[in-house]
């Protein structure tokens, strides 16, 4: 029996402790850690290879390997990240509103922290450590549970931040790793009412369906993105392809890479041609008959195919672009309200009123007007790091940094008031 | 079989429409719902009089008929506030915060509604109401689950909100009422992932209970209040034991009454004995030993026993108080963030340091110096009305008003940029 049950009650108490810490303490037990995963770099990268070798011995992809392996580079980008998150304003004991009672008592509105977190991943372990830092500065205890083919990375991480945080006297208490492995911890976690006040599963769809449809604490939804760009006539239409290629071809792993774009009837005849010609020998295209027609003449390395149904319902995360042309914007806000996944929806377009038309009536976290998607990401909003991309409404929305990890207090400052 | 489903479908389309209205459209279906309550008066009154007297055959307790029944005053109230969510700010369409990319975009976080909502309440009609309008002003639908009991009233009242909506080119299908009574419809509720975007249990510790552990949409927590104020010895006795009874009588059944007062030892030997002379006759008291013994000759009229563990625990709801004595400020704030339910605390001193430590050191959603626990309440707190007050600290934390009721969208306005 695993139970995670002391881990729950030490990250509680260590919870309420870090609450009352100081940013000066806080940001001085950060530096430590950044320190100490400096210093302990050798064990890591030792640790590391161990996980990816006997990833590689189980039959793992290259791509998910890559996810999972740690270089210099790497753990560079690690200290790097918590270097930004000591930076950050602290996000805690800012007073957010405050107003006078009728009867003259003063009423503030201050951040507090949210609690203690629980963060469900997949194996890339520069998660492990975003998210302790990102969760220490909110004041905020974390349980990490990475997957198993991470475990030994984790394990050297999470020793190396707890050796910096006793270290600075900070609070090592409020970082713990589930290290089971075992599925059944995951259910504890889901389950933990009283304990965990928060609950982020970040990977593939089937761990966040998981997670939500069997979740008792709450939860925020992350990532699934099925994005579209939007072209209207109105607009240069080589700068629309450079948009839409970045958009695509940058990271279409990411769940900001566009999946679907939209065509404009009447842009259909300068726009699909130099489509054709940028994505030729880098994307396939899913077209639908229209603007496969307006191709014409299609560049020999072009890999070119008849949409279906089920291409407007897909995250592809991969070398594909499906294409629509729909006649009016109305009809592209509703297959986008459709078909979208509230993520990061975009309309290149030069015409005022229905750009603003189109922020308006698209129901997403992000909604652009002539950018590209992937720019949905907390270091692109200037939150240092993230969290994740929450596809929800409630609590939190879009990319998540500090302030998602905080709650509110009212402080009610009276002189003797009683309610009449 | 009564499935929901036509309604979940009809208030999603409704929900749609809705997030786009002006405030002025809304306003003025506010103002024709407000004019159509007022025409149906008679017709209300009956249905409640139908309500009120099957409740009294069936046996329910007074007190509970008191909290079902209508008259000219209460649906007076009810107008009241109507009109006063038509005067409070449009909380959608405000920019929270906004800024430039360094590439250039402006990104702007924009208050959108959160979507549809769905309340589940027990008998007090003027809910009905208050519900339904402040969805209304922050663009949510809602769906209204009240108690079988009061469905006649429920009936009337949705009749004429409908009708008035309907009569200002307003959006009818954003108010539905669950009205099958069987306990089948609130698990559909529960369950309808996709369709409500947050349920808003009002009512007893059983339903909450009940609500939480079956919900797969999220919820708030409302409600519960174990309530303490704890007196320290610089402070003005009398004035203590004023707002003491203020906190215990105006309103014992409400969740933001005061069921225990923490005592500091050294103001036990004034205090206790004005604390037992003001409430002789009007509450009882159950004291630890050394408060009892601080009263000295008890009036003859006091009700006063020995207090247990339990009652440490208990929301009494009732003319009950119970009086424990610590040895210090550290004492008092354990046992409150040990008995309390993270609602509403208070300490009356003068002592600015240990006020200061008090207001940092315990968790709940509103925290007083030297003023009365009562004043936690949406129109105490400037909110117009309250969907309830959440014990929780996810999405929304205290008196929820129109901002409860609102997620955010990213519009990020750009000149053609592309992720680098």
């Amino acid at each position: 029996m695993d139970s995670l049950m002391p881990q729950f009650v030490s990250l509680k108490k260590a919870q309420g402790l870090l609450a009352l810490e100081s940013r000066a303490k806080k940001d001085a037990a950060l530096g430590a850690v950044s320190a100490a995963i400096n210093a302990a770099r050798e064990e890591i990268l030792a640790a590391n290879a161990g996980d990816t070798e006997k990833a590689r011995c189980g039959g793992m992809k290259e791509a998910l390997v890559d996810r999972l392996f740690l270089n210099d580079r790497r753990i560079d980008a690690i200290i790097d990240g918590i270097e930004t998150v000591i930076r950050l304003d602290d996000p805690v004991g800012k007073i957010r509103a405050g107003w006078r009672h009728p009867q003259g008592m003063l009423i503030e509105q201050c951040a507090v922290p949210l609690g203690v977190a629980a963060i469900i991943y997949e194996s890339r372990p520069n998660v492990t450590a975003d998210a302790f830092s990102l969760a220490y500065k909110a004041g905020c205890a974390i349980l990490l549970r990475g997957s198993s083919a991470a475990l030994g990375s984790n394990r050297a991480l999470v020793k190396a931040i707890k050796a910096g945080l006793a270290k600075a006297e900070g609070i090592p208490g409020a970082v713990e790793l589930a290290a089971s492995g075992s599925r059944g911890e995951i259910d504890e976690i889901l389950g933990a009412r009283g304990w965990i006040d928060v609950v982020l599963p970040r990977g593939g769809k089937e761990l966040i369906r998981r997670v939500v449809e069997n979740a008792r604490v709450p939860v925020i939804e992350t990532g699934e993105g099925n994005c579209h760009i939007y072209v209207e006539p109105l607009f240069d239409m080589a700068k629309a392809v450079e948009i839409i290629a970045n958009a695509k071809l940058q990271k279409p792993g990411a769940c900001n890479a566009v999946e679907t774009v939209l065509v404009h009837k009447d842009a259909l005849k300068p726009f699909m041609p130099l489509l054709a010609k940028c994505l030729a020998g880098r994307a396939e295209l899913r077209c639908d008959p229209a603007s496969k027609a307006a191709i014409g003449e299609a560049p020999s390395s072009l890999v070119l195919s008849d949409a279906c149904e089920s291409d407007w319902e897909t995250e592809f995360l991969d070398y594909i672009l499906a294409v629509k042309t729909v006649g009016s914007r109305e009809e592209a806000v509703a297959h986008i309200n459709k078909y979208g996944t509230r993520h990061s929806e975009a309309i290149l377009t030069n015409d005022y009123a229905g750009a603003e038309e189109f922020m308006r009536c698209v129901d997403a976290a992000c909604v652009y007007v002539n950018a590209s998607t992937r720019f949905t990401d907390g270091g692109e909003f200037g939150f240092g790091a993230e969290l994740g991309i929450s596809t929800q409404k409630f609590h939190a929305r879009g990319p998540m940094g500090l302030e998602a990890l905080t709650s509110i207090k009212y402080r009610i400052h009276g002189t003797g008031q009683i309610r009449e």
